[in-house]
């Protein structure tokens, strides 16, 4: 659709090659000369005093170089967020962990302890030597159950909600009173697990001159350097961050973990390299999971179906730590109010401590739950009401132009036309065939005003450098970059390299989120600056005006007449004798500052919408359930590149769907009964269709070429819609997830009045 | 003088403490897990062909890692300035050198091959198996021979300079013409070394992401990043340098040396740390020295002693590669025209390259040698038109308000007070006393617009924090930043940290030189920036006006009601609770945009002048000086730290005495027949008197407080106020330095018409 040179092309997946050719050294892959490695020591109890940790027999191994504990460390706790952040209004707990346990543990798996070793075996054997001394405490595993009166206290001093989320608009009493139908719901999720392919993993050197160099595949270089550095004592300024490459996230490989924290102080006492990667049961017990939300959900529709208000009660799951904090109930309750237009919300949820393992944002921490919850609901309701699927969807699609509820601006929006494409694809049976929506922010509105830094620099040859801070975590971050960038200085995209995953690059940057849209404008702008530099030179050669200028085609010449020009690299080269050194652009993109500038209203700058639909064959006998179908279409604003987005709509709705039918955390008094991919169902290929894919390109006004995000949002439709086709197929809505075999049967043998199988 | 409560106080100087207490650890003495050591393979000869090299009996040594030799580099040549940077008009050649020699070798000494082993014994084992045929080339040292037809030509395709810089300003003919009196005299001197404790070392380590460390005693972070760039073929934002402690430098570890390159590149080789430290031989053969300088000097003088004119003709030993460039030349000639008044300037200098070692910077590019030959020259002058030297020089002295025959401004200037102040203290007795003058840039006007970066931080515990590309060299730069920032900030020294000498601090920063002028004023606005962050929220709390407040003892108040006010440290703590980070401003100060702004002319912001005197006894037996008191007072703006600025100007006049009396490489056919400090004779603290200092605070206006220079110009005048104690003693100038006892001697008994002694 668009006449651009490069955005909008069909151009490979560039990161895919080298991991394709098996090339992509991982963290893991990593050894430095004298490098030591580490195991670490957990609790095999969920909740217990710890009374003793002896390791002097540990110590005594040969091949051990150094034992840790929490006698070792500086003694401070630390949280997701750098120290002293609070991410909202709601922010109360943020710092309540320590990296190796004191006094206390609190979840089976937490760590005590950590031996580095000359090997992996030598390390392991130390562990079995260290001699704990555990006063047993009482546990509990379910968060409502922690929430009443006389469960244990996880933590001192206060009982175990560890954030409380209250959220009103609208006047929902009233909206409740006027509604004909009002539906009541409680939806309930299986923990599940990030599952990617690359387990955690950290290598850590402390150098004499002071300095640390940590490798690890994390999401968030800067707030992880900030809170190693709190945890350590060593100054930011002295912690590099090195991110190798990233074999899966899904936000799984966000904040501080113990690996890293016990890699870099191992190092620290011995002056070697240390290397520590956690074995898949390790990646299951000990880093975090998605959260367990328990929502009950309440709506009123009117006969036509349109919404009237929504009342919402969460309990999510903390696990033994606050981790993340509010953003799992924040940013659920927002999503309430979109992709439906919703006249008031009353939203009230807790976290809360249990005794398992903490949780962490996945996808969007909250959302994936709450959109099962109102799409579902929502179909039962058209049922109620005697409404096709589509059309109440339809009937409360927001539109462009619009404001909700909590005063957020809609700015682009092609839902209708996403709803009316997945639904002539697959058209509604009654038999078998689903549909959900969903909607999904696009640039961020960070508290912090250091959003998505990046330069571009033109060297001396003509090579076009982006730096960034925005990793590649396997969704195309780099192609997209390349293309913009290549974009703006009218060269190949070959011409464009990136250089990203390090610290030192933008050494006083805490956030290292990315978002296409944010970081797209980011390089617009820098390399504006770059260019503009290169222009003037080139003005001067050519006795023109720098704002007559084009660069296209790999050359820089006077609008209107091509011939009166000199190619980019020529450009390059005079402005570096020139300027000696490299031409030069830096920006930050802040979408706060973006709102405040346009007069826009919202807590980020854009909504990508999508609907998707799924075609279910179920087996009644063994209450089986075949996919055979899936569409995800999708406004996705300008595609910048369409194979890229493809892709990723694929990639979400293949995950949507694994997590609808298979994905399950099995716990047993605190201990996971199934921590590998041998007993972890994830959906491989054999189980998922060829996902059809629809993209719906509106153009947004804040976003890069009117680029809106697609990582995220490509997953939150896809559970609900394959919910939806098992609910049209049995007559009746699954709301515990995943729908086993075992939960359609007994569905169905409830709608049909029978007793249930033994 | 100041009533600030930190600036002008006599603070302790901080970086000698570690130093003293034996704790700094230089580059040799880091040593990192599974290190390799590394030597180098020089020529013998000071020019031949390289016919073959084979390193295959090396390579074949138990212990042997790897061997490297130019067929292993990607074929860069290089030079003193990162790629394409060419430093001034006069520049041509730029990049002449291979960092391992490439078919032909240029000095002896030269670097041909380098070896990593597993000890340094092994590795200087395996050089001696290293077999190379050469084919002998003529060679000519004299750099005046070099200039000749005939003479062997060194580098191919050009004759033997490699710079020619030309000055003119005024009309010096018309100018020489109106002269009462002519003075032409011929100075040369001898080759000397930088002589710092510390010899050149490098430790690199190229780790498995494709990141090299490099740590090394450069004073040039940011140039040598890029240059190293250039010579590997790694991008620049892959290279980290670090400074772990430099233990003298002078100019000498300035620009890339083959040790770094070597050690980078064997790293590369085998993915180990490998580190080469120069033996003190490596240092006198292959790092650099100073220029030998010949200077051809005519004055014209009115019977006042005022002077008309300046013609000089310079010509200047490269050594084997131009190295720096044209700075001696440059440099030297508009020193010509301060400190004193020069109506017109007539300066022709050539650089010529000879089968030498490498010559570069030290204290000031071609001013000491200039120096010695205009206050030499001026009391020969002042004999000839009987006046008194002090008389001389105030009858030249530029003034305050002046604009030079260079058309730069002269704002401060307290040159007569320390001719008057010198002068009282070693009074004229016409035997053994002697008077020199100098002046020096403050406040450099570099090409590029990057100059001196900064940033100062507030943490939440109140700690405030520089970060800085300059290095403390042993001047006491960190001390000095320390005052400027707690000045600013109203806090005691000790709160103020300071971090530097890494390049991931400012990672796209090719410059990194410091001086106190441009880094103070950077300093200076970077604690503004942080400090109104700090203020802001201070005036909510206390409900008053940001401009208000005051920052002192400790404190944030309102002017003028001291009690309305809090902590610094709770201020601090308050502004990262509400900001969720630390106060930061970040500054670069370029004295160029400083200029355009204020309209001043001239190539740097300030002068620093001074006057040095002398007294020695001259032994007519044996021609030995001994040098009984000197004298330096220093016009160094406000002196930020007394106690800092004294022993700088006694470290200066001590240096000063040494290169006057003592230092000289001796050579014979290109070969250095005194390379050690048994055989290369430097002034101890026997040979040198306690160095008086008179401080002269002018305050000025481009200063930070007024500051100006104190470094490199305390130098200047020290080796001439020694050589007119001895002209004054003996009678007659001394022309060549150093003045040794035979120089004495001869002097003596040519001026008495004797014969001089076989």
């Amino acid at each position: 659709m668009s006449d651009y040179p490069v955005i909008g092309k069909r151009l490979p997946f560039l990161e895919a090659i080298p991991k394709g050719a098996g090339e992509t050294r991982f963290t893991n892959d990593l050894s430095l000369p004298g490098m030591l490695h580490a195991r670490t020591l957990r609790s095999p109890f969920p909740h217990a005093r710890i009374l003793k940790i002896d390791t002097s027999r540990a110590r005594a191994l040969p091949g051990v170089e150094a034992v840790i504990t929490a006698e070792d460390t500086i003694g401070r706790k630390y949280g997701y967020w750098p120290p002293g952040v609070k991410w909202d209004q709601w922010s109360t707990v943020v710092e309540d962990r320590y990296p190796l346990a004191r006094d206390r543990v609190r979840f089976a798996g937490e760590e005590l302890a950590a031996v580095a070793a000359t090997d992996e075996d030598t390390a392991e054997e130390a562990l079995g030597l260290i001699d704990v001394e555990y006063e047993h405490l009482p546990a509990v595993f379910d968060p409502e159950e922690a929430l009443m009166a006389g469960a244990p206290a996880i933590h001192n001093g206060q009982d175990n909600t560890c954030a409380h989320v209250i959220m009103r608009a609208g006047d929902a009493d009233a909206g409740l009173a006027q509604a004909d139908y009002v539906r009541e719901d409680r939806f309930t999720f299986a923990s599940i697990n990030h599952a990617s392919i690359e387990p955690h993993s950290a290598l850590a050197y402390y150098d004499p001159t002071g300095n640390l160099t940590v490798w690890t595949a994390t999401q968030m270089i800067g707030c992880s350097r900030a809170v190693l550095s709190h945890l350590l004592g060593v100054p930011e300024d002295r912690i590099r961050y090195i991110v190798p490459a990233v074999g899966g996230a899904f936000g799984g490989k966000s904040g501080v973990f113990a690996y890293e924290f016990s890699a870099a102080l191992l190092s620290m006492k011995i002056g070697k390299p240390v290397k520590i990667t956690y074995s898949r049961e390790e990646v299951f017990t000990s880093t975090i999971r998605r959260y367990n939300l328990v929502i009950r959900l309440k709506t009123g529709f009117k006969r036509d179906g349109s919404i009237t208000a929504v009342r919402c009660r969460v309990v999510a799951e903390a696990g033994a730590y606050v981790g993340l904090g509010t953003p799992p109930l924040v940013n659920g309750a927002i999503f309430l109010t979109a992709p439906y237009r919703v006249p008031s919300l009353d939203y009230e949820g807790r976290k809360v401590y249990t005794n398992l393992p903490v949780c962490g944002p996945m996808r969007g921490p909250g959302l994936p739950q709450t959109r099962y919850a109102v799409e579902t609901q929502l179909d039962s309701a058209a049922r109620e009401l005697g409404l096709d699927p589509s059309e109440i969807r339809r009937r409360n699609a927001l539109q462009p132009g619009e404001r909700t509820v909590l005063k957020w601006d809609i700015t682009s929006c092609g839902l209708e036309e996403c709803l009316q494409q997945a639904q002539s694809a697959i058209p509604n049976d009654h038999a078998g065939s689903g549909l959900a929506c969903s909607s999904f922010m696009s640039g961020y509105d960070y508290p912090a005003r250091h959003s998505n830094p990046g330069s571009v620099s033109i060297g001396a040859d003509g090579t076009v450098t982006i730096q960034t801070i925005a990793c590649d975590f396997g969704q195309g971050a780099e192609t997209g970059m390349r293309q913009i960038v290549a974009e703006e200085m009218g060269v190949p995209v070959e011409q464009v390299r990136v250089r990203s995953g390090d610290s030192s690059l933008f050494p006083n940057q805490w956030w290292s989120f990315s978002d296409s849209a944010s970081t797209g404008r980011a390089m617009i702008e820098a390399s504006s600056q770059a260019r503009r530099q290169l222009l003037e030179v080139v003005a001067e050669e050519l006795e023109a005006k720098v704002d007559d200028l084009e660069c296209r085609g790999g050359r820089i010449y006077v609008k209107g007449s091509s011939e009166r020009g000199i190619t980019f690299a020529d450009a390059a080269r005079k402005s570096f004798d020139r300027r000696t050194r490299a031409a030069w652009g830096e920006a930050r993109f802040c979408a706060r500052d973006e709102l405040r500038r346009t007069g826009q209203r919202g807590p980020f700058l854009a909504c990508s919408f999508a609907a998707q639909a799924a075609k279910v064959d179920v087996d009644r006998e063994t209450g089986l359930v075949d996919v055979k179908r899936m569409v995800n279409a999708y406004d996705c604003g300008r595609a910048i590149n369409p194979n890229m987005v493809e892709g990723t709509l694929q990639g979400g709705s293949a995950m949507g769907l694994s997590h609808a039918l298979l994905e399950e955390v099995v716990w047993k008094d605190g201990q996971i009964m199934n921590p590998s991919f041998l007993d972890y169902r994830l959906a491989t290929s054999l189980d998922t269709p060829s996902v059809e894919t629809i993209l719906v390109e509106t153009v947004d006004p804040a976003g890069p070429y009117g680029a809106k995000e697609v990582g995220q949002g490509s997953l939150q439709a896809a559970a609900p819609a394959v919910g939806n086709a098992v609910f049209a197929s049995i007559g009746v809505p699954i709301t515990d997830l995943p729908i086993t075999p075992e939960k359609v049967l007994k569905a169905i043998e409830a709608a049909a009045g029978s007793v249930p199988r033994p």
